[in-house]
């Protein structure tokens, strides 16, 4: 199937972004293309979305990888490394306000032009695993 | 980008999938093509998954959508609806059992036959909002 770039990532990540965006401070404008700004309609509803997006700089070969401090490889899906067969990046954000096609949040790890993909509310009951035993 | 699907998931869901896939208890088989087994090495360390697959029988062109229970509709990307331009869908399971290149799951929402794109450890502190204040 063929992905279609639904907007692009602006961050101030041009070199490598922060193993855990979630906690950085910075903000990231996420811009979506005018044709899919309908898309968003109701979207300041959420407080926290699901950002995919795609690793356009990733190796696609790779099944192994070996994670910052850590001494030995695992396979890539036990990973989050960015090198994978599908390079589709997750990430949680705080939205913190919106204008139009542009949503402006907190927390994404995106390096800088990074092609967007999809956006997805975070539904804790769904999304969190607080309360699983295990 | 070209997608191309690592795996196939077999589900009991022919027709319709339960809208909390993440608290059914019904096993799902995720096999893993034999190609990419190796990006599975260690995968059994972790208890939860993201599970991304495709929803193969989405509508592309759809920007708004009405989610169940629900009287108005939203923009597809305020809502977890399938259609949307790139239906890329996720789930949080849980690994239940490893055999070579196929895992059993519990909790996963996905129809028969859904092409399997990438496979994520869950790691709470970057993909739980917990803690979060707002």
């Amino acid at each position: 199937m063929e992905l279609k770039s639904i907007g692009i990532i602006h961050s101030p990540y041009n070199e490598s972004a922060p193993f855990q965006g979630r906690h950085a401070k910075e903000m990231v404008e996420v811009e979506v293309f005018k044709e899919f700004e309908r898309g968003l309609k109701d979207i300041e509803r959420a407080s926290h979305l699901i950002i995919l997006y795609l690793c356009d700089r990733a190796n696609r070969d790779k099944l192994e990888a070996r994670p910052p401090h850590d001494t030995e490889t695992h396979g890539v899906f036990a990973t989050r490394s960015p090198n994978r067969p599908n390079p589709i990046a997750l990430c949680t954000v705080e939205l913190v306000e919106r204008n139009g096609n542009i949503l402006k949040v907190k927390g994404l790890d995106a390096l800088n032009d990074s092609p967007l993909i999809d956006i997805k509310p975070y539904v804790p009951k769904i999304d969190s695993i607080t309360g699983v035993n295990r």
